[in-house]
């Protein structure tokens, strides 16, 4: 996310302004926590007046958040859209290369996001980022060819990207070591070890860790 | 948790009235957002006077909030205290079993602890759930004698974690299914799969898990 560099003198449409707001606060939210990011801070980011600033989020910071919280899951979501070419593992990989850039893109403010402990944090924006843990568990099911997942794969899937996460914010902290494709390779080494001690007592799994393993693997 | 079922004309120490008005405050928290939970609720569901809560937490709801967090951190650590008996795997086979009864018997409560989303976390609120996280993995290298765990270590010790976090709150979610103990060997085989991926590319989590395969398993 680059700062919006439209001039503000340019006439905006309303749906291109509010991009344009929403790009400077994300920017803003990628290397300050929440709290600390003025409705000030935006407009002068995005050169425009504070009033206006308040026109298209008259809820003040915490609309503004929500709006740019949401625009950041959007564009999470996008990471997960991957085309079915290739083996699955190798869309796993590429859908986790996008997904590491975006928390790179993003840094501080990705962490922010998802550690909580903003004061602006709300039950609102907590339904957010599940939305984009739920939406990442579909692309999984949807990409293995699952339509029904059942409990015990549910709960592994679900438990391998909270894994992630945990694993983007460590990233984050130890100054992005290791780099981001080895630790893609390290995660999707997780899921398959981990789908593999689920496949133990799990049918569903077990046929499906067979489907994996006659992947051609990179 | 069960609403203090202690009737109220009973006289009780300074201590046992703190902990019955900590365990009325964290049923009510289970169940409804803190910033829902008034001190009379606090009050009627402790059977005691208003004035009597306020002399005990006089910051408020906020300071009660914080104690029955700090109260419910603490139980979590004294789950992960185990005597260095039996093999490495035994030890975290037991912590489990305690954690997991810890979590059965709050459930609700452990939920909204974790899940955050209220609007009364704050950074030191979320402080004390991350001292929680911190605590369980020094307790796993003190097992496993390792002084200085590397940064590959400390990643996979910190997925682990944050991932039986998250298989908690599913668990709950999913009616406590599997029965705790299924769930408790489920966990121990992925603390051991995802150390195997990690001793692929470090040479520190290779020793250890050359240690922890001569450990006799149940």
């Amino acid at each position: 996310m680059t700062p919006a560099a439209t001039p503000a003198y340019r006439r905006l449409s309303v749906e291109e302004r509010r991009s344009q707001l929403l790009d400077a606060a994300l920017s803003l939210f990628a290397h300050r926590a929440p709290e600390e990011v003025s409705l000030d801070d935006v407009a002068e980011a995005a050169g425009v007046s504070r009033p206006l600033v308040y026109r298209y989020f008259p809820g003040g910071k915490l609309q503004l958040y929500e709006a740019a919280l949401r625009s950041a899951a959007e564009e999470l979501r996008q990471c997960f859209d991957e085309p079915r070419e290739g083996s699955p593992l190798d869309r796993l990989s590429r859908a986790l290369d996008r997904y590491l850039a975006f928390v790179d893109g993003h840094d501080t403010g990705f962490s922010a996001l998802l550690q909580g402990g903003s004061v602006v944090e709300t039950s609102r924006t907590t339904a957010i980022v599940d939305g984009v843990r739920r939406s990442a568990a579909e692309h999984i099911y949807r990409h293995l060819d699952i339509d029904d997942p059942g409990p015990r794969l549910r709960m592994t899937v679900r438990m391998w990207i909270t894994a992630v996460e945990a694993a983007s914010l460590i990233w984050l902290d130890e100054e992005k070591q290791p780099p981001a494709e080895e630790l893609r390779r390290w995660l999707v080494d997780q899921f398959v070890a981990v789908l593999t001690v689920t496949a133990r007592r799990d049918a569903q799994t077990e046929g499906l860790l067979g489907a994996l393993a006659e992947d051609g693997r990179d």
